[in-house]
């Protein structure tokens, strides 16, 4: 399958090379972030674009100076929300009652189920929660640009504190969990560039358990 | 792209019908999964494959009686590692020698490296460390299911207790951060399968930084 060949293809690339992405390939995989999947479809999370090359530069020792940060084009900062507000909550209800043309009324019972679970759990479960739905849409979006042929570099070698403070996200209720740095791999100074991938072997990954437990 | 039409096509189906995913297509997504990337290259989960009727069976209690754990042919389990250990980083830093051919002696700095990393975690850290790479395996899978054209719902409404219970988890040093059932839709029972898509659009999850600050 060649979504498989791409998604071999890709590694997270120590140096790039400066070449920017291109806008068209960037909207997408931008628009395959949006698509990414999230517990109760409520994406409790923001997505900062960084292109502007002086920004980037700023972020810089934020991000322990990794290289990627100024020779890629774009960083993609997945800054979680810090918690699920009835705000929140209510304009998620409002934007599933205009996508699909229903009064907002009729999910009376979602709205309480979301709050519920939302209610049981401490600020830094819902933290924790929101962070694992970022973690989705980082996926997403590192597949998306290997589909791309766009190089992906996923960090979390960061500052939150910093990055934070330069991105004015506490403010709004926003805390970086992961940095992607986008461009383009620069082959002759990555050694990983050529380096075999390194994957656990199937047999390591996955357990079968019916078979296990036939066996046990 | 097809690849975001494929994104778009997919959604949590909330019942199925009962068909099974072909062999080719599971050992597909399965590879997709083999090949997401995660800290320092670490994978710090198991994956749990669970095709037979009689253990899905058994689990449904557990993931709270949803429908297609029953009705979709092949439940997969994303249990993280609770814990980080030597053991576990020499059989990464082995993996990594013998698939580059490479002497594992010289991963000496990179092993030192890892290990500083979690010892400045607690043990709660490292386990939502380690959860947050499996959702990035989790998002690989339901993309590489939409582009098998396989049906896919994510789960957290599960007991991880009782899954760890059934699965003997504990005992191996991992606990069960999320579920994905896979199988076919009913389209005719399910109601969201028809319903549009509710993401949140471009310009409220998207910031483009370099704009804001210019303009703030």
């Amino acid at each position: 399958m060649k979504y498989l060949q791409d998604l071999d293809w890709r590694y997270a690339a120590k140096r790039m090379n400066g070449q920017a992405v291109p806008v068209a390939k960037l909207e997408n995989i931008k628009e395959a972030i949006r698509l990414a999947p999230s517990s109760l479809g409520l994406q409790p999370y923001s997505i900062i674009v960084v292109e502007d090359a002086a920004l980037r530069e700023a972020l810089s020792p934020a991000i322990f100076h990794q290289p990627q940060v100024k020779e890629g084009s774009a960083l993609i900062i997945f800054a979680a929300w810090k918690d699920i507000t009835e705000e929140q909550v209510d304009a998620y209800l409002a934007n599933i009652a205009a996508t699909r043309n229903i009064p907002v009324e009729g999910l009376g019972d979602f709205r309480k189920m979301i709050l519920g679970a939302v209610s049981g759990k401490t600020p830094e479960q819902i933290f924790q929660w929101n962070a694992r739905q970022a973690y989705i849409a980082l996926g997403y979006a590192t597949a998306a640009a290997a589909f791309e042929q766009v190089d992906s570099t996923p960090m979390e070698g960061f500052s939150p504190e910093a990055v934070n403070r330069i991105l004015s996200l506490e403010e709004k209720g926003l805390s970086a969990v992961a940095v992607l740095a986008l461009g383009f791999r620069d082959a002759e100074k990555d050694n990983m560039a050529r380096a075999p991938k390194v994957r656990r072997p199937s047999k390591a990954l996955f357990t079968h358990y019916e078979n296990e437990l036939a066996t046990a």
